[in-house]
């Protein structure tokens, strides 16, 4: 390929590890990428009929009798790109083959159940990806940040969130956890530009300036989920998304790590092709 | 735009009219485009930001109220290219806005009801493309071929499906329903490809060669659930698809007809969006 690929590993650099800390990632950097806006770009491009075959794979192999799956899981505050990450990186995978999940406010009946009873239903058949816009990380994020939950329920939420996962894993998922990380001033500029634009007006909801107020609050709940929900098994990534381009690249590197990981081959036939091909050649 | 567009509307051109015989459409054919296949793949991928601005609209709309959506509908033989719409026509539309539904076989709980019971739930939302691939037809198909069901009960399926499409489009639905229309030489041409290409034989089904003993009664088939469900409301398109590249446009054009008379618009703001900004700017 003659693209600027990444120096180093997104899966690594970007990995919450232990003593991290939300505060110390520069929203505007690109961690393990030298290339400029437009190497990033063709980097996009290049890559998306890798994913799409990997994905094909996937999608074959469970056809075929593999359990293997991969669930991406996006969180992140208002604007800060998801739907980009699903209309540019997932976008070029075959729709046949993902299971997109946008988890809003619960429903009532939602409501009445624990909280991952709704995720539950949206989890990736086997040979599907997986995609959560938003996911079961509310239950812990805007719970805690008004208090909808107290500590010990809260810890009670983060320890079910982790079996839960163990569990999905234990199924053949493979897990890919996504905070998008934009600055309070890039937020800023892009609900302003939501409100000069009049095609972006129905994309504006006066209850992210209600949640923005809550920054650092929410900030402080990402850190506690972060040092209680990244496990081995299914690690938090935060990818820096000030320069929504390079959040597009790193999330798709992920993914193609994620998939690469997965040891995908073409299934082999269960039926003797050359004598299907006389039968077809007659038929 | 430079590109070679279409001469006559696929809308026209191809919609089942009355005294309609699928043996008098070829499908080599690419009725109403005078272009090249180089032409072809210029125009769909031309036309792939426009037909995403229109879901968008129509998913924009639907966020304000309105109960406008968008169905379509996607018959053939095997291979027939049903897989290669989905890939390369919808994938230019935000996944968020497109609701997939693959029907397969019934399972034994989904024979437990009447035939339209497992496709309702998966009706389009309002603002959403819903796609079937396969759909309630293959009951008045593959059903009639094999007499899975007797003369009284397909009338009554017929007549069953007119009545569910009156009322997708009483409640905002504009349908579109495509029959991609191959030979029986191409599929015999597509089915040996399959088998020639290891990384495709996880396509190839046994009982795609069982279906295609009977071509000449699923023509049959085609045609008498034409004539019973061609409606004004619910027009049938036969789209020639022996050229993979002409069938994607057509029915991209269909699509986008759908959408353009559907007459969309940016939902304008329900709040006060010079107040709004200013608070976003102290914020």
């Amino acid at each position: 390929m003659a693209e600027v690929e990444f120096a180093k590993s997104p899966a690594s650099v970007l990995r919450v590890g232990p003593g991290f800390s939300l505060a110390e990632v520069d929203p505007e950097s690109t961690p393990g990428y030298d290339g400029a806006k437009s190497d990033g770009k063709s980097l996009l491009s290049a890559q998306d009929s890798r994913l799409a075959e990997l994905q094909e794979k996937l999608f074959a192999e469970g056809k075929f009798g593999s359990t293997k799956r991969l669930l991406l899981i996006l969180q992140a505050m208002d604007t800060a790109g998801k739907g980009g990450i699903v209309g540019h990186v997932v976008a070029a995978m075959d729709p046949q083959g993902v299971q997109l999940a946008a988890f809003k406010a619960p429903t009532d009946e939602e409501k009445a159940h624990d909280f991952l009873w709704r995720i539950e239903k949206h989890v990736p058949d086997a040979g599907m990806v997986g995609v959560f816009d938003r996911s079961h990380y509310e239950d812990v994020l805007i719970h805690r940040v008004h208090a909808w939950a107290d500590p010990a329920e809260l810890e009670r939420r983060y320890a079910a969130i982790n079996a839960f996962e163990a569990g999905l894993a234990e199924q053949g998922t493979t897990i890919v956890k996504v905070m998008l990380n934009i600055s309070k001033q890039e937020q800023k500029k892009r609900l302003i530009a939501r409100l000069d634009d009049p095609s972006k007006h129905w994309k504006y909801s006066r209850g992210d300036l209600t949640e923005r107020a809550y920054w650092d609050d929410y900030m402080d709940a990402y850190n506690v989920a972060f040092q209680k929900t990244s496990t081995d098994i299914a690690p938090w990534h935060v990818v820096p998304a000030n320069k929504k381009w390079y959040a597009r690249i790193a999330v798709q590197q992920l993914l193609l790590d994620a998939l690469e990981g997965m040891q995908l081959n073409w299934p082999k036939a269960d039926f003797d092709v050359a004598a299907e091909r006389k039968l077809v050649e007659e038929s």
